[in-house]
């Protein structure tokens, strides 16, 4: 039954919609490995894609719901349909220079698990539902995983609705949008609820985003865990002045302040052991014009650990070594977003293991760099992930690309693992 | 007839002018004395400013013309109409956050000190005229004082025509736009020419945009010469990456070699005498997401100095620090503006110094950190500036302030001193 199930996965057919999704919100040109896709959540291009999924799923007899946080639910029946699910999916929206495999190969993969269940005939107790989850990535709304947040209630809906996107559209307003348009899909609640047991378990197939599997030439990683993260926004407030004239004993030069905060952070996140990952990847400065002094500089800390007493410790420095390295601006912080890290189920990823094993794929155990979804699912129901190789481990970035044999290696083990997990 | 000039320079008038010029691209709010002005060159709201403007000369039969660069004219004829004019006149566009008397003032003033011989019924030998010149402030299209720059025939104007402004929108369109919209005034042509001989003077009334007149209690600046400034634009070129996954050893962070270039070019450029004044007042990041590691940062450095030989070797050594100081990232370097030191002419200066004293009005002599228009007019006719006290030198800010009884003090200068230039 397995064997026909995996056997029913269709390579061509999972690399044809992956490329149907990427000319949703496609971008960049050059080599065709190395287009990529800006598809922001709760865009019309969101919506297209959300259809385009619903389309597939409905040719097989799933059927469709959305919940209040716009999380996309396809279902395939159980022979016990009052028995918890087994759920796997992952997110359809992109980085806005993103790739085409982030998030939306597990949505497909998820996709091509229930269309080879389908054709092999297979059907199982539990009812298997695919999920795509709404902004995980924190693109356009930051911080990431509202949906999948809202949903197991880690944080309340309502949190979210003030969010603005860089047009200043409110998070709740283009919330409210989605669900107005998709008014005609069956609507479901929130979470666990009458009817709507919690999973029997959640697994998430994935693109690594990370060099290791390439570099030892594994078809599989078998996710033990996610590391933490902790989202920081910084705010100095100087004083502009006219680049010509200010003496530079008297400024208050937002820029300069920043270049002091970066370098001391720096140094309070070395770690010669390359494990500790801190970024500032955004930085905005005001008036941001080259003959004045910079009033007011906005930059974010992203810092992820693995250790939680670690993350803790070095995130919680943060504040102090800003305040002590800067000079002249006033200082403002914002903890936008904190997920500690998290161990995945033993029962889900001895399935994964089990599943990699019947294939024959070289695999190995690997944690987690990127937060996901199924961080968040941990504390609602047993939880691992599925990871398949990066070339060169780049992503969020068009040149991100994973080849068709490995995805579908990847959706061959999901196909098992669903399965058995939904015995 | 000087001190008749002098008496009719109307405070309440110029003032009242300046508050209705603010009026067009008003920002800010708080204090009445805090609000700025946002009115960028070549717009709408700079067309408006430019029609209110023509009004007011016309009141006086000024005649109006228009040159190529879109340079504003008006000019009141000389009993000698075939004698080379004396000019003044300033600009009237702002910074994107800019105050309400940076370059405005300096036309607004000469409108006064025409007006102020209107009213005194005093002729003049020479033609006065005065002029705005286009975007001398280069909030838009960088770098500034391209009106100038193209009526000097310092830089042919074909060669601004591709910048592009924050939109897109090309500096030779923007002109074309200008023009036509303004297609009913006389137009003349670009500099010297049969019948637009070469100025006999040009006299430019500034606000100083630094704290030295208004910490000595001064009146009036004279203003002895513009300290020489470089422009260029970096561009660091890294590679994006995940910023949970993607090891920091492997990185090419375009905003980290960014903090390891200002930090060099800080070491570069320290200054103990506090002459010297380095400016990164705008910085680009991209794709300026906070989970993605930045591919591309392109910043700018404003250099000044009254040295020329400091100025040329500190402006020649940004490229090779950088190079040394960055770790990961391709590095590209433009030059985008360059303007040698000047020395105004003993006929302006003498002539100011004489209507300073004559006015009874404490002053000093002063260099200039900003550079101006009038640095472009110094090889084509004997020029001079005027300056006035700009509160805590705070300038290309919405807080910039000079008082109605300092204007007009100005104003009083300026018209004693084309007064004694005309005759």
């Amino acid at each position: 039954m397995s064997k026909a199930a995996s056997a029913a996965v269709s390579e061509a057919r999972q690399w044809a919609r992956l490329m149907e999704m990427a000319a949703l919100g496609a971008i960049g040109g050059g080599h065709p490995d190395d287009r990529g896709v800006n598809r922001p959540c709760l865009s019309a291009l969101d919506r297209q894609a959300r259809r385009l999924l619903i389309g597939w799923a409905q040719a097989i007899g799933c059927s469709v719901s959305v919940d209040p946080a716009a999380n996309l639910f396809i279902r395939r029946e159980g022979s016990d349909p009052t028995l918890a699910p087994v759920l796997t999916g992952s997110h359809m929206d992109s980085q806005p220079q993103g790739g085409r495999f982030d998030g939306i190969w597990g949505v497909v993969a998820g996709l091509e698990a229930l269309e080879a269940l389908h054709d092999a005939g297979v059907a199982t107790r539990r009812p298997v539902e695919l999920v795509a989850w709404t902004n995980e990535e924190g693109g356009r709304f930051r911080p990431g995983c509202t949906g999948s947040m809202s949903w197991a209630g880690h944080t309340p809906p309502a949190a979210f609705a003030e969010i603005l996107d860089p047009d200043g559209i409110r998070y709740g307003d283009a919330l409210a949008e989605q669900l107005r348009l998709e008014a005609d899909l069956p609507r479901r609640p929130l979470g666990a609820a009458a009817g709507f047991p919690r999973p029997h378990a959640f697994v998430e197939a994935h693109i690594e985003q990370g060099p290791l599997l390439e570099a030892e030439g594994m078809d599989i990683g078998v996710v033990s865990g996610i590391q933490g993260s902790r989202w920081f926004t910084v705010t100095l407030a100087g004083e502009s002045a006219h680049a010509g004239t200010a003496p530079l004993r008297g400024r208050r030069d937002a820029v300069q302040d920043m270049v002091r905060a970066v370098t001391a952070l720096n140094a309070l996140t070395a770690d010669p052991t390359d494990t500790l990952r801190f970024t500032v990847g955004r930085v905005e400065v005001a008036p941001n014009t080259s003959n004045s002094v910079a009033n007011r500089v906005s930059f974010t800390i992203d810092l992820r650990h693995p250790d939680a007493a670690t993350l803790r410790a070095k995130g919680d420095a943060i504040e102090a070594t800003i305040r002590q390295a800067v000079t002249t601006c006033e200082v403002s912080l914002v903890e936008n977003f904190h997920a500690m890290p998290v161990s995945f189920d033993p029962m889900v990823t001895d399935a994964v293991a089990q599943a990699v094993a019947a294939e024959g794929l070289r695999h190995r155990p690997i944690p987690s760099g990127a937060f996901h979804d199924a961080q968040f699912v941990v504390p609602v129901a047993p939880t691992g992930m599925i990871f398949v190789p990066s070339r060169r481990g780049i992503s969020h970035n068009p040149a991100e690309y994973s080849s068709p044999a490995q995805l579908a290696a990847g959706a061959r083990v999901l196909v098992r693992t669903l399965l058995a997990l939904a015995a």
